[in-house]
């Protein structure tokens, strides 16, 4: 916050109630950035989120929209979108796989709009093969489906796919991103769409309570970080098949995807936390190098924690990473 | 913004989520301030009060709520509270009243929740008597009828009535108060009441995309500028009289109230836009003193704006704003 402010003069005029060079010049950039008419900034993707499939519904006539059952909206939410849009989820594909094509084809009933997450963040961070996400696409746009890209970490992807974003994009009908995953900003979300899809967007906005005095708060750390940081994703990216590959090298321990098509991805360790808490953290005291803040237990006594690449991890230097990963592999060997 | 922030260190940790010390403590301390078990910091007081008047009809059973038909619930949020809540309002009062004991006690129907804004902002912020206030909220809670204060500049009416927050607070089952009106800082509103109710409320935060991953880029300016500001509400309440009887002294020019009850009125002025706005001009071209920077005209071309007081008011040399009063005098006399 400090850092991002470091250079902004104090006379500098915040935006006021969606106005103000601020915040529109930064939504004209992500526009252009995302291939679309008009974006529109949100204090949350939660709240962006929604309002894109509440509008897609209302254009549709149908309360029907279709998304992966680990999807944000679905688990992280409160029910929002039910309970404050009456909007029905359908569930697509297992909660431990991707969405398909055949999983679209073989739909019941109508829906307004699919919302497909790229990275499928709860599933380690995975991605379709672009010509199955281009034939989704394509078979919604036949059905008057709408597509919206939940692309919370579209930057993260961008290098895997070697696309641009809005290269991408152009797949969806309407994309939120996120400026607090890989960006690494403070908090804040863009909406993209066309012209007539934000102005409702902005209705919504103000509907929810997301239309502040001032969003200049999270703007302007969202444009600073973005600035610095979209053109290091291919780095973070490498970042994280190096480090996952240490990972697989260890016993008990995979990681999902095995090899990661983002700047994310999970560790599965087969131990349970009991005897796997006291392990990583004896590792951290020797190696200096603290590998996760948190262990998810399943109910099968394995662990799980999620890891994403971003600065701090160029800046640990490679011996003493390998040091840390010898260790590490020696006490899960004796474990 | 930078002001807020010069005295904090880089390292300090932000809230996470609705946790962390930095949202945790300012929450127990406006809980304290306002004499309720708990609060809740939220982005905006639109999400904060559709909020309250939700929890209190869920509890209820009834869909029914009563305000004031120039709430800011009714006009200023795109009707969020129907279109999000699906809640009915009954509208008090006429437009430019304030709701009355007997408007409360003619009421039909059942409703769950009375609103209350205090001060009555969009007529010019006018307050009933103490007594009058008493005798409504001792009404509704005999019949179960939950009372809502916006008390977005609940502060700033402190002085006239010469009771503590808490006091006031007291005849009212939640309260919202807004950090960006008299305290003047950057955005933010706290919800207090009931802890049962603020639970229910950090729920729906969520739902709404408010429970932001931080949000103290709100919270460290609404603190600072809390502790400097909320002591001289008294000084800006003075200040808003000398004001309006400067005005008051004026040909076409009445303020209402025509004395104040805090530190806002509303300025008229029977001439049209065309003749008024050059007058105004000149007056501050003339006396370096600006006057308002908007004109709203009414159908009979007459002239209104809003005056605030704070800290620039005082500012001003008293010489340099009595000799620019005394310019206007003059030029309306000639108009």
């Amino acid at each position: 916050m400090k850092d991002a402010f470091a250079e902004v003069e104090g006379s500098l005029a915040g935006d006021s109630y969606g106005r103000g060079s601020i915040i529109e010049d930064f939504q004209a950039e992500m526009a252009a950035v995302l291939g679309k008419e008009a974006a529109v900034f949100f204090p949350s993707g939660t709240m962006a989120q929604q309002i894109a499939l509440r509008i897609w519904s209302d254009q549709l006539g149908t309360k029907r929209v279709a998304y992966h059952p680990l999807c944000h909206l679905e688990i992280h939410e409160q029910d929002g979108l039910k309970e404050l849009h009456h909007l029905e989820p359908l569930l697509l594909a297992d909660k431990d796989r991707l969405i398909t094509l055949s999983d679209v084809q073989n739909m019941e009933g109508d829906i307004s709009c699919l919302l497909l997450e790229l990275p499928q963040r709860e599933i380690g961070g995975q991605l379709p093969a672009y010509e199955e996400l281009e034939a989704i696409s394509a078979y919604c746009r036949e059905r008057g489906i709408r597509v919206h890209l939940d692309g919370a970490r579209l930057f993260e992807v961008l290098p895997y796919y070697g696309k641009s974003a809005a290269e991408v994009c152009q797949l969806f009908d309407s994309v939120y991103i996120s400026f607090y995953k890989g960006i690494g900003a403070v908090a804040g979300a863009i909406l993209a769409g066309p012209k007539a899809f934000t102005e409702q967007a902005k209705i919504w906005k103000r509907r929810h309570g997301g239309d502040l005095i001032g969003l200049y708060p999270y703007i302007i750390p969202a444009a600073h970080y973005y600035h610095q940081r979209v053109d290091k994703m291919g780095a973070y990216y490498e970042g994280a098949k190096e480090l996952a590959a240490l990972f697989n090298d260890c016993r008990y321990v995979s990681t999902l995807p095995q090899v990661p098509v983002s700047n994310m991805f999970h560790v599965h360790i087969a131990l349970p936390k009991e005897k796997l808490e006291p392990l990583l953290a004896a590792v951290q005291v020797e190696s200096g190098i603290g590998i996760t803040r948190y262990l998810n237990e399943s109910s099968e006594g394995r662990c799980s924690f999620e890891l994403s690449i971003g600065d701090a991890y160029e800046s640990i230097p490679k011996d003493e990473l390998e040091a840390a990963f010898r260790l590490l592999k020696q006490r899960l060997l004796e474990a």
